[in-house]
């Protein structure tokens, strides 16, 4: 199977129609390159509404099978591209979710993943939002292949890319809303960059698979006004089983680039560097704990 | 607690009374640089004999309280200054180990780690001499710190360095014996090389912790003669806990180098970014199993 995956990374315009213009014209200038999937940012049809915490952006949510996934379906099949990204659920009264979607080349829905880990830090309020996710780390099958889909996030979890692999992921791909607070310092932001690139191609490397990623670019203003906004960075990339640049994360701008993925890399590689082989199982217990540090002792101690 | 880590590459000497003189005078020197702490490659005391499949290097292996230990614990009295590496531990008849040891500044042994996963591939034939560990992932208590010592293919393993932080490990030590078939193109080694980087700077990011890395370095003939041997590679260095090299990766020579490891800063950086609080622990379950694949369906039909 040839394997011709776009990087769509790309900025969210505040004029809903000319954005959804530009997510189109995105997905038409992947096609035109080859690509037979396409891998746009996180929650592609919103601002990133998490930047602040207010009840309104939950009126923007739809049910799985709304308008926006319509939407996707049109352009799956217009453009004969199976897509992925992530949408804001709307699954219950009071059950929200940030949910990946795989769209497939004739409209039909391949299958969801609901992003497991979420954020809360300042710039992203996502616990207030998002529930998490309840489908587990379940690859995709569609015509592009058996896809570990994760979000944001998901990214800084080596168990999250290790699930997928052992579930029998091809590759990982992680749609993705990260960026900068604008008054950090540089050498900040530059580390910041550094290890989200650095975790990534690990998961490649721990798991022998490739991993794909595209990020939202521009600034977006805080609505409440508290921050300086986020300035999302970009850099979308593509790495091979051993963490090898197929597509080096470009710049802070849009983009659209396609890369190919090599057929049976990842089982060559897995048997040069056959580390699920060795895994140690029995050993592995304590992944399921917090914590395996129990209580001090000295605190059942009465005090004086 | 002021921390200064002396990061230690050296190659082996085929003749060891001088090899010896040489460990001794990379001790000195990591003191003389106001050092607590020496970390020395992957089995310090031994060529790396693990080229070949022979019964004969069996006869150096030791137990635990034994000449070599004894040798080690002189060093750290005679320098007053931590020593970790890796032994060839003989346990029972049967039954031998990679074995980190961690001995302290008295000259008493802190504790000890038997390498958990062990490797098999061409020049690296070490499930043939080592019996896979029985300590699981706990962190040895020293006076440089709660040290989660790991040896060399453990590396490639983020269970293991996820393990040792949950178990409360503030630092990540591998001692390690990795290097290059020479008669590989040098694409091939570059790759190599930044994948190992990577994949550990990851378990600095993942788990938030500094991760500090000690190699071999120089060539090693095959005994067997069937290959070019290894060109062990160097290449030691310090990560901070966002990944960041607080002493970046040198080169492939003898080396003796010394980090100061900042106060505070692993707390502070897991507030920043906290991903030890978004675990999901309920969903990790597959971690334990070797796959959640199971049998392919279509193999209990009857065959025409």
């Amino acid at each position: 199977m040839k394997r011709r995956f776009a990087l769509i990374d790309m900025a969210y315009d505040p004029d809903p129609p000319r954005h959804r213009r530009q997510i189109e014209a995105a997905l038409g200038r992947a096609r035109s390159l080859d690509a037979g999937l396409a891998l746009l940012p996180e929650l592609v049809f919103h601002p990133y509404f998490c930047q602040t915490e207010s009840p309104a952006p939950f009126a923007e949510a739809q049910v799985l099978d709304g308008e926006r996934t319509d939407c996707l379906r049109q352009w799956a099949r217009k453009y004969g591209i199976v897509i992925v990204t992530s949408l804001f659920e709307r699954r219950l009264p009071g059950i929200f979710h940030n949910t990946a979607i795989v769209v497939e080349q004739d409209g039909s829905v391949a299958g969801i993943y609901r992003k497991m880990h979420i954020p809360d830090d300042p710039g992203y309020f996502e616990k207030y939002y998002f529930t998490p996710g309840d489908t587990g780390f379940c690859p995709i099958d569609c015509s592009a292949g058996r896809l570990g889909v994760l979000v944001c996030w998901d990214q800084w979890f080596p168990e999250a890319a290790r699930l997928m692999s052992l579930a029998g992921a091809d590759c990982l791909l992680y749609p993705t809303a990260i960026g900068w607070n604008p008054e950090d310092p540089s050498a900040v932001r530059s580390r910041e960059l550094d290890a989200w690139i650095t975790i990534q191609r690990a998961h490649a490397i721990a798991n022998g698979c490739p991993v794909l990623v595209a990020n939202r670019v521009g600034h977006e203003a805080d609505p409440s006004g508290h921050s300086a906004g986020i300035r999302f960075w970009g850099h979308g990339f593509a790495a091979g089983p051993q963490g090898e640049y197929l597509l080096p994360p470009d710049s802070e701008q849009s983009s659209v680039r396609v890369v190919e993925l090599e057929e049976d890399r990842t089982a060559a590689v897995r048997t040069h560097w056959p580390f699920l082989r060795d895994r140690r199982t029995d050993a592995y217990g304590g992944i399921i704990e917090r914590t395996t540090r129990g209580i001090p002792p000295d605190l059942k101690k009465p005090k004086d």
